[in-house]
């Protein structure tokens, strides 16, 4: 590299959202099959009749799994889910994934070949073909890197950009689970490094674990949505956390939002985790991440629709003022939501 | 891991082409837009009007990249090119990308902006779009994956599976100079190791290193061969040599080969590379590889019409018998050709 004299930035400094804004800022668009390009759940592309949506994902070994507590079909499931769960998010149909691996040479064909029965599992179970990849050696670990592609009526794709004051905040499933499963592997982890031969107890931690471990997609909701006739006015999906989450549509759509506490879904197995581990059950569902459910708004108009479908919760409303941003507790007083985001950069 | 008791396979053991065949052998397609799935430089998929493909690509710090002599602006630049590279070996116009990074903390804000200075650099040479990407953590090293999308007329997509006995082969460009341009930075850094206060003499290797930094895309050959009234009967580009593609081709075509050593088209700067480090030119020529030339073949009748286009040599013919895969040498005799591939797994 240049013999640079100069203060450079340290990446933990600015944040992943601070980086790829940095990066993102200048970039203008060409063709003109590109609707949407960089800062959605996915692009948009304009193919005649259709729109296509395109997104891509990294998971890396020691940053998004531990191999230790994962198993190797489970993170290949898992890698085609989390990036399929972006085109739902843009009200858009899965159709096609690539899959590129980087794996050391410590990994054998079988293992590989198991990682490879979960990615092609998950692609069975959304209907999803797998038309391609890379597969090469790497210095050491796994890595994985899925884009996925589908297919959305033209102009009935959902941003993230076009929720509207009074419209009401809706969310699928339950939080915090996934990152509730996360603090058990670790702590199971923890005992398995003092004592190996230790069998892990695992009983009565089943769906958190499965929350973590092999999350599915929203594909029912998106499907009772078309069924019940509501278009979303703006989607995302839930990977970093609904604070994250709710503060990239309010930001996007430059509205404010105001949440209930006690509207949140939490499931009991969430909540007995959260007290056995002494976390705050709404922080978790606030900032876990991972659970790769759906926050999505809707029309006022469209709130007795919505209670047809099984497994959402309104659980507030967007506001007109972008500067109100607050999560009304169980008692008297609100809060203002904070991205907790990720910033793994930080040590 | 579970407790496998049996023998394990390593992957040195099937290499790269072995992997991507045994994982992808019983992959069916489920989607009607999916018109061609695994096994070309590109997914195809059908979009009513027009066909789009598909390509992705791993680069990886310590496998496919040294960071001590690759400048990181090359390297985005690189990055970009190589999957837009595939693109046009489908006989497409890449129009979108998506692009994502993996870096450890060692990296700083300038270094990354400087790698994006690459990737906006190569698209907006190639006049495509930034669609999208994922910026993550690793823990060690530099990992990019890039996703490119083209457009193609319904039906222009060219295959590698579709060479006719009788056909031409033909070469775009030279070969073997990216691959001489590598040995000519590898032997710098060993200089470098020895005494870090030495200066690195490239004069008089401009060309090579340019092949082996900055590859550029057959744009113009695409573009020749359209304004030509030439549609190639099967198409690749070359990235692990000449040898591997063209048993690709011939083997995807169910067909054999003759090359002629003499047509292969060598630069001059890299045949004194050859000599100065004792290499064989035609068996850099063949087996160098990352030269993102295209490699394709024609009806015998458009013989004339190939040599309006600049930077095209005819080096053999397509042959019926499939287990002929003959490279005629400047003398009498023949030899089989053979791919090298590569096989990183390998020590």
């Amino acid at each position: 590299m240049s013999n640079e004299k100069k203060e450079l930035t340290q990446l933990a400094d600015i944040g992943e959202f601070g980086l790829i804004e940095k990066l993102t800022k200048d970039i203008s668009i060409k063709n003109k099959s590109t609707v949407k390009g960089i800062g959605d759940d996915a692009a948009v592309l304009d193919y005649d009749q259709k729109e296509m949506v395109v997104t891509t994902d990294f998971l890396i070994e020691g940053v998004h799994f531990d191999m230790v507590y994962t198993p190797l079909k489970h993170l290949g499931y898992k890698a085609v889910t989390v990036n399929i769960s972006d085109v739902y998010a843009m009200n858009a149909i899965p159709k096609q994934v690539t899959v590129s691996i980087a794996l050391s040479n410590r990994f054998s064909l079988e293992a590989i070949e198991t990682l490879y029965e979960g990615i092609k599992m998950a692609c069975e179970h959304y209907n999803v073909d797998l038309i391609g990849g890379d597969t090469v050696s790497s210095v050491t670990g796994l890595t994985i890197s899925v884009t996925a592609l589908g297919e959305v009526e033209k102009g009935k794709a959902v941003l993230r950009s076009t929720a509207k004051p009074g419209n009401l905040v809706c969310v699928t499933g339950d939080l915090g689970a996934a990152y509730a499963g996360l603090q058990i592997l670790k702590r199971e982890k923890e005992v398995y490094l003092v004592n190996p031969n230790s069998q892990p107890d695992m009983s009565g931690y089943d769906y958190v674990l499965e929350r973590q471990l092999k999350p599915e997609c929203r594909k029912d909701v998106i499907e009772g949505l078309k069924k019940n006739g509501i278009v979303p006015t703006a989607m995302i999906d839930i990977s970093d956390g609904l604070s994250s989450e709710i503060l990239h549509i309010c930001k996007q759509s430059g509205t404010g939002v105001k949440l209930f506490e006690d509207k949140i879904p939490v499931d009991v197995q969430t909540m007995m985790v959260a007290e056995e581990l002494n976390l705050d059950t709404t922080l978790l569902a606030m900032n876990g991440g991972e659970d790769y459910e759906l926050l999505f708004t809707i029309a006022a108009s469209d709130e007795n629709k919505i209670n047809e479908i099984e497994g959402v919760s309104v659980i507030g409303e967007i506001l007109e003022d972008k500067k109100e941003l607050k999560l009304y507790g169980r008692g008297e007083g609100s809060t203002t939501i904070q991205a907790q985001g990720w910033n793994a950069y930080k040590k």
